[in-house]
């Protein structure tokens, strides 16, 4: 069976055919990407891997050395046979990528360099008096003028902004953000008035589907092409790798589970709905089962203060925490059912808060989703999210990032 | 927003660089798609089309025409500038992809010439006495005898079976069938012994995927990229294409929608869960819902011929048909509105048994999908599926094409 043929459905007029000098562009691409899946390699192993000759290859690092998105490293003799050849790497250093994330109780960043290591990260509070977008924006347009005054010779390649509602792509703007109580604010434009002109673009993208970018990372050099990243504290959404692939749906709405029924009767969601998946598994339904006095229910207090400690209680054996765990694992697992029914994926991440909760929830869903297996042949691996809250703008960062490792030409002063 | 980059996440390993004698290929396969997809075209139209150089189209089509893929028909006076030109276009004759479903109560074929033409299509009935895999497999191994045996010139590029059940794509295993009684059935290799030396391949792909295919097919030349077929009889599935590929899962279990939970406390069902999505709106639930003694529930009528008589009866404002609809509508909308929220696609069909009752279903889901959107930009069009019960082995037969498409070189004779 190993010759069935990959049915890819090409639209004519998409796919475009690739010519000469696209095609050195391209293969720069999958030297970059291959030493970013693989870490450093001598040319002989960039060869082997991507299946560029060699002679392509000498011309091609050639031309990124020059452009300081790789560098040449030690002599390496790790292969036994033949020269030790100069190992090549990616250099960090001339390129960073920036996620920014607006959450409803935060702002954070973050800036990963070319060789994916992690230059800053950070986050402010954000409380309910600030949440008129003019000062959301003046906030965020602050936090990237700080990250660009600290660039030094580096070149950001794009931002990534994610807000925690519904975004129209075409034209930049947040249209729905119940939790901010945002109505078609345009972000993008906003922004760009601040900030004047800057040389990178800026992209809106959907949390969870940085999260899910993020989480599939960890898994680039691996089997593994079908991976569903579940995130959320308030609202709840997945990310969906498929094939190896983000997918979007076609509006870029895909993934938007937090308001999928589980109850048709149940109750009445700010959405409109009845009975949303998030009523059962958010934050509010979790903390709400602790006891009112709680500190976890303090919104004075930072949400990450209060998870760390409730991870601490949980860990402990705290019964309050063990119960509210209680409450929304069994409505979880029906979501997640559902979802693993839809995607068939290979990894199922439980990041966001839940993420906090691994201990109890991993094992809990694990052995649920396999209780419900209709075959075995078809297990779907359950793990813990480990970037906690910086999924979404460590996603944002590597998004960024992406344009150079798909296009390495959009680098001014990289000679093709 | 338009230079947002394409996501690809590729894994490193698997997305080989295209050397030059394979971009031959892959262009030849470019050019048979751009005829598939827009139909007869001059060599300006195909070069403009597809982005190749006149010269190498020149080259390129010369070979497909003398390979028989492409012929060259009436000379074109669409264009008004310049010299008319001779148009090309897929010639049939040369290839045929062949699809075979294993259904409950039928075997059915499809089999479709290299310009999408059906050449021939039919069914028999199966009864449950002849639902051993012995007696089915000897069935459709003299179906496929008797289109072999009619194929004259045309070469069977692959053939294509789907059977109503899980499979194990890598040894060619159907590996559990709850309304054949099947488990770990290795279809393949039973079709190989019966059949001998075949020299096509021989795939397995299930039905609602096919019938995806199928359905996306109709789309090719618009700019829909994501689509969801909802099929079914006894059993549900969907059909996913999402950015213009098929979605498969990480072990091609995609899908498997009819038995996704709809009420955890609902009626046991045979695959081990209970209140699954079939229960309610497949195809017995539905009959349940109408007089004993109706002829709709005579096993021993074809199911086709129900359909027909109950589509007329629907026409006609028959009160038990359409209080038997009424049954499954509601419970129909809570599984697609499910369904939409993960995936976000521009089209949902409905095909399969709930594509005869087009006329009071589509009007409903649509009206009902539309009331829940949270956002008016995610607008899903529902459309009813065209194909009746042939649309998984007409899949089925484009399936077996795709081969062609993607890779001429597999056939026998074509000088790359």
């Amino acid at each position: 069976m190993s010759d069935r043929p990959t049915v890819s459905v090409p639209q004519a007029g998409k796919r475009r055919v690739i010519d000469h000098a696209q095609m050195r562009s391209a293969n720069m691409g999958l030297i970059l990407r291959h030493l970013r899946d693989h870490g450093a390699c001598s040319r002989a192993q960039l060869a082997s891997g991507t299946g560029l000759s060699k002679a392509t290859i000498t011309s091609l690092v050639g031309s990124l050395v020059a452009s300081q998105l790789v560098r040449e490293g030690e002599v390496s003799r790790r292969g036994q046979v033949g020269r030790p050849g100069t190992e090549v790497m990616l250099n960090g250093e001339r390129v960073w990528g920036v996620g920014l994330e607006i959450n409803v109780d935060y702002l954070s960043y973050s800036v990963l360099d070319f060789a994916s290591n992690i230059v800053r990260e950070g986050s402010e509070p954000l409380s309910p008096e600030e949440h008129a977008p003019e000062i959301v924006v003046l906030k965020v347009a602050r936090m990237i003028e700080s990250i660009m005054a600290k660039s030094g010779e580096a070149t950001i390649a794009a931002i990534t902004i994610t807000p925690p509602g519904i975004i129209d792509y075409e034209k930049g703007i947040v249209r729905f953000a119940p939790n901010l109580g945002w109505r078609a604010v345009p972000v993008i434009q906003m922004l760009h008035d601040e900030l004047g002109d800057v040389p990178m673009p800026l992209y809106l993208e959907a949390d969870a589907k940085l999260a899910g970018l993020a989480s599939y990372a960890e898994y680039r050099s691996s089997e593994v092409r079908d991976l569903v990243h579940l995130t959320g504290d308030v609202g709840v959404g997945i990310g969906i790798i498929s094939g190896g692939r983000l997918l979007r749906g076609w509006s870029g709405f895909s993934g938007e589970v937090g308001h999928m029924t589980l109850d048709p009767e149940g109750p009445s969601c700010r959405c409109g709905r009845k009975g949303c998946f998030e009523l059962y598994v958010g934050l509010r339904p979790f903390l709400a089962s602790l006891p009112v006095d709680s500190d976890a229910r303090d919104a004075n207090i930072p949400l990450v203060e209060r998870l760390e400690s409730l991870r601490e209680r949980m860990l402990a054996g705290d019964e309050e925490v063990l119960a509210a765990l209680d409450v929304i694992k069994r409505d979880l697992v029906r979501g997640l059912g559902v979802i693993v029914d839809v995607l068939n994926p290979v990894i199922l991440v439980l990041g966001g808060y839940f993420g906090y909760f691994a201990e109890v929830l991993v094992p809990f869903v694990d052995e649920c989703l396999e209780a419900r297996l209709l075959d075995e042949g078809h297990r779907v691996e359950v793990v813990p999210g480990s970037m906690g809250i910086a999924a979404a703008s460590r996603g944002g960062a590597m998004m960024a990032l992406e344009r150079v490792f798909m296009e390495p030409n959009v680098l001014h002063g990289l000679t093709a």
